[in-house]
């Protein structure tokens, strides 16, 4: 259940109209990487956590519904950005926003190019936000991942987030109002807080790599293919440890003589690693069993009952205070 | 800002899993008429009420909450009704979905079966909601409507309400599950009385009729068009006064020789109305000053800012007391 | 089937092209308010109505009918906003779109900004319309609301005559020629001569609240639940009879101590309503039965025949007239 | 203007419903190559031709308008193969859809089975058509290629009537109803039809190739490059003169030299044609201007009108019959 | 497999930066007749004709991998038109992207006007191509069609071409940079030389008309249905033999009577050809076992493979040469 | 520029059809996570690192192009899977598909029930790959993130990998067929290998955190808000140093108090962090000042070319060889 709170959480103000900086605005609103999908993926994710893992899932439904609250302030900013067009819009009759605006030469002209910035601003919404991004493409469902995984899921949220910082770096620069920069600043801050937070409950899973339970087949895991030609370009990411724990890089400079030689990689070796198929197979097992257990260990049956509430058929109803009386004692 | 609290708004419960129905529910979840279109659009057209409608954003704001509450009943009943699927993926090594459900002759198939209804159940979410319809369309923003007049989103409301309801009507007869039906009852009650609370919203608008601010040409308000051929048939909806507050409908039974004759109707005469261009230019120009009188009157400047708190430079950051007393006094 | 005339319904003008108003008017062409939604919601809708409620059906016919007249008008007027693109366009070797309008200082500039306020009108449509709205977001079949149900369905018309009706008045204040202005005050009345024909079919179809056929549970029917803190705003929806028959609105103004206390609602009482769950009950037995016995008696079979044409193996091919004779005998 | 007459194009009927069947034959409903789609082309590719040309307006107009007509037959065939679905959910307090259908073993789990196939047929629209392909996808604009040139609007026709009857030939497979067959045979012929309709205007226009007006630079037009390894296949695509009106291929068998030879193609030999860059040159003045003239003499102004009705402002509203008389005189 | 070389496959250079001109470009990268587009659409029709087809796989594949070739050089011409902004959006702090561009007067507007063309350049891609059109629309998988029939695959392909070079000829008419004219043209140039590569592959299938196997019922093939009023217009495409090998078309001139009198079409004779339902059933048979034979002989079994890499079971992974030594020896 | 490769990267081989893992197995090629959005991802992202980030540039090609094989892979898969469809497509006029199959009681059943599973392969592709999920859903450009800075595209990609990852350990779930068992394995595991390069390749960029350039402001960065009810749950997220380098968690357990304590936050202290806004901002000048240059300075002009050949105006196009002899001399 949730429940609104009308102050928002953070104070935000516009010093004056501004339709055009709205529009670029819309990005963080119903844009791919906007608060409302940050909102529900988290919301999303929470689903399968709740059972199995309380914990990450108090998590995951305090960023998202904090998430709802920057929506709310996005949303907020993006309607004073726009006061003033709701109200010429309803005097219709008298069409001022022809007549009142145009008091000097060109600015019918000015009129119709911020008009045209975002039509749906003037022609449907009527001055608040639309559920889209700055270019008017409605909010879509596939811009939420949520897969059932934590390991996957928070990774999912790392990069979430970071995509999120980056595009309110970018929109800081183009507002010269320090009210929606002070807005903006924290709105970007918290995605990095947001960040740290899904990195310290990464690391609070162990193992957490791969994602998932399943290892990789060794053959496969340490190579790396070549697939464009120029000078081989060499980087810790087909040189050396890179990123492994153990093992290193092997690095195929002609895949496909590598490819035939090897019978389309199935008789390719097992290079760069000392796993084998059989360590990661008893790390499959092992691995698997144990998440198995946790998630099914949680689900309650006969009948499944999300909250706690006490079981349904207990107090007659007449046991329940009238409504106006619990009213009162409040 | 938004709050959470964990406990749902009713008692969901779930008396077996049963991924089919789980499928048909996603319509309630990510579909067209589901909770998270309710909750979004009176969201959305919270923003533009806010300042000029206090009382009627406050209803918006209460309602859009409730539908989120209602979103998480939904997706708690959709995992619910997935439950085990996880835990067994998890098992990934064992391939317990394939091993522990073929204990007997046919049990593969049903699996497979069972897998097909909603493939991303099992090869996405791995048993937890997705953002789909029941067929698995991502949920769309093209699905909210707001357009900054309360006479016409409330209409839009009402809709709204109608097709959840109906859409809940139809669940119903798809599910066994005591426990379930008891949860789409609540839920589609629910829609019932939003839906009055909004017919008694608009009633409080008046006039709110036309839709927006301005009046019908009275040369084309109360003209039916018989577009097409076979036995013209006659309702209240082109004969009488039907739904006027006065006048009568007129009845064009050959639009096409109509049409010719009144210069593409340019030269059609006012019929079926005593009202005239003069009568109702007249309506538009005061309807329209007031309207836009209350809206422009409510915005704030210098700064514009949306919620009440003090002037942000007014106490020194040194005057708030530390976040651990903060805690403990709570 | 369907015939077409040449003229318009409506003897639609435009004094000078103006690419920038042609964009904004796409809102009605390929929008989700605009002529072809409006079209193809009454022509689906009307599939479920044909042999059942045949009158309803001559009505969404007829309206369906009308939109598609309404959808050329629109279109053609963005084609003569837009005249003179295509032809420019087809000089191609001359480059004369560049060389032609730049006769003066700024031309050029001018040039690129008109042909960037809708890129396709220039780069892919070539001056005629496109399916999208003003953003260019193409049509979506999800604009689209048919239900099965004429009680939910009429509603859903009414919701969308008035989203047209605002965005035709919205528009209309986005123009300066006199001719367009016409076409659009032409448009906008129709849809409130069709909202009223629809407000007057939904009339003539009693009982038709709640939508659909099933009664609310008379425990969640008259409550409210006051979801945001903040002053308690009271109003007719909330308060009183509202827009109900008989009952009063029960205000609960801590929905959370009221769920925790009626063990998730399920313990709540029926308060506000005389109606009772047998009440309710049998309402739903009776109405169901009488709806459903209208629609399953109309259901032809054996075989199941739309129009009412002979029997297909009555006549030999060979006493049918040769063509030439009937064009001649036209 | 449009007129629709109650009787069908065609005499579509259907032995008995089948929900399976009424899925795939969405395909042709509100599929990327369905009817709804080629009415929608046709229509809006003749907005740009109305003026110029005329004749080809008509065939457009008469090409549109009879797709709308097969639009109509499968919907039609669709809500017959689906009759009995909205009876039942009407009775929705018998629930008589779980009961009816109950009477022997396994019956629950085949009525599961159907509703599953397509569950909107079930949850959302009762049983009638649904503007979606066979696996829900809504309807989209981007189905629709209009882009204001003859010579390239009738190529993509020819291409969307090609899918289209191949999409007819793969759905008479999925079905015995020999009454279905007949219509869908209907169908598909008139595919290939208007094929055929659109074959011949497309040879009244000529030249036609290149589509639109620009000449292909010669050094380009006649080079065929090898991307893949592996044998090189030769045929009338890379070799010989294949569909040229003259010249012939030339096959440049290692793509990657001989890019670099000629420093990024930018000094590609002419080879293969007689073509030059002069001669190319010359074309295109003349053709653009051909074609630029035929389009520019044909837009009318002052105003641009597109019927041809009577000025608007000659007569007095007086003279116009009063619409009873009209009714009678018809 | 595919392979990257370095180089582009043209010499794409740009003279200065021009934001304008990169957005209307995306219509060839992202846009439904751009290069992705081209590409992914021969590339997913090659899978059927792999098998039973290979020399037209070898087609499909050249140019599949040519248009990835293209899409790339789209891509780099859209960055070089851009080169500058991803720079300064990095010096977030200074803010240079307003104030180093606000040297005089109307700088900033004219910044904001620039940004505002295409928001997601500035505030979401930073910088580099989107995949969208030039209006922001994502790409979709609704532009590729692939039926699994070669004459139907290489006719839709036709027109892709048709439509590609149509908008490089608009686009032309947009830029004045010669460099960026140079490879519009060799772009532009390309598609002509595709089409013809398919014109010559679809002249090498007989028959390929009808489209498919199936032949049209002969009574519905050859006539034209006047489905509009006015002037009845006649043309090679419904008088004389158009584009059929023999026969005429049959011209209805009144199609309501028509259909009438021939029982919703099912009793009209056949008319205009020759053929007969028993000469086009032997058609459809001989023709039908040509093709399935064709098709199903080519499928391998137990197992299925798609490459002729040896038996996978043949060598011991001992065999393969370390990697080290295949780089050496390469 | 690509070149193709006849061979598959790995020897994907089937053991017999099987249509419903064909269905599942889309959701890798035309799905949110399947491989052509990681190469599509991969290819974008590569646009803006081509000239400042070369040793990046190289790596994210690679990558890109071999998910393009990948690609290919999955789709050969599911063509395989499906063998069989095409050829019996193709015997139209037999109908051998009702027929052949039709052996035994049930078979027309079961056949219809393969067919509903996907329809498209049936009705639509004709047996072979749909760029689509596997519920249908077209691929769509909204699944490709792109945003210009290596610190968040390779956070991104770290983000996809675990999600391509988790799907193929779920999917091999579904299928007992060994060889395509096989495949999926070495799919699976290469997204493991592509996510350490890429993790490699963050580390490798020195300071990565936060992502982008600008610093978080301190008084935000550490701040956990509890923003629901219920039992206050503490973990690594919220307490301790968590994943920060230095500094504290700050947690609010009652954020509407805090909230208006601190005037909306504008007046919350600096708290868990000994960063002050100067130190933030000064860090902000320095490493935006960095990036500008490392980006800006390689970017080329008079004119902007993106790959290295000779100037275009150097050698005349006589100096080129013949297309003959590049042939035979390679």
């Amino acid at each position: 259940m949730f429940y609104h709170v009308k102050e928002l959480q953070f104070d935000a103000r516009v010093s004056s109209p501004d339709p055009r900086f709205a529009t670029l605005l819309l990005e963080q609103f119903g844009g791919a990487n906007g608060e409302l999908k940050a909102a529900i993926q988290y919301f999303l994710q929470a689903f399968a956590a709740r059972k199995p893992y309380p914990a990450q899932y108090d998590m995951l439904m305090d960023i998202a519904t904090e998430e709802l609250a920057h929506l709310e302030i996005v949303g907020a900013t993006i309607t004073m950005l726009l006061d003033g067009i709701n109200g010429e819009l309803k005097d219709a009759a008298e069409q001022t926003l022809m007549t009142e605006f145009l008091k000097g030469p060109g600015k019918k002209e000015e009129l119709l190019q911020q008009a045209i910035v975002n039509p749906q601003f003037f022609a449907l919404s009527g001055g608040s936000p639309t559920l889209t991004n700055s270019q008017g493409v409605p909010w879509s469902g596939t811009y939420v991942d949520a897969n059932g995984d934590l390991t996957v899921d928070i990774r999912s949220n790392l990069a979430s987030e970071s995509r999120a910082k980056l595009v309110y770096e970018y929109l800081l620069q183009f507002t010269d109002d320090p009210q929606v920069k002070d807005t903006l600043t924290f709105l970007m801050t918290r995605e990095i807080a947001h960040y740290q937070m899904f990195a310290s409950a990464l690391d609070s899973i162990q193992p957490n790599f791969p994602p998932g339970v399943l290892q990789g087949d060794p053959r496969y895991t340490h190579t790396y293919f070549n697939m464009s030609d120029g000078g081989d370009i060499r980087g810790p990411w087909n040189q050396g440890r890179g990123a492994w724990e153990s093992g290193e890089w092997v690095y195929v400079s002609n895949p496909r003589d590598y490819v035939e030689q090897t019978d389309g990689l199935t008789n390719a070796p097992v290079e760069g690693t000392t796993e084998t198929r059989e360590s990661t197979d008893a790390m499959n097992r092992q691995l698997g069993q144990q998440r198995s257990t946790e998630v099914k260990s949680a689900i309650q049956s006969d009948p499944n009952q999300w909250s706690k509430f006490a079981d349904g058929s207990r107090s007659s109803s007449a046991s329940v205070p009238h409504v106006e009386e619990r009213v009162k004692s409040k």
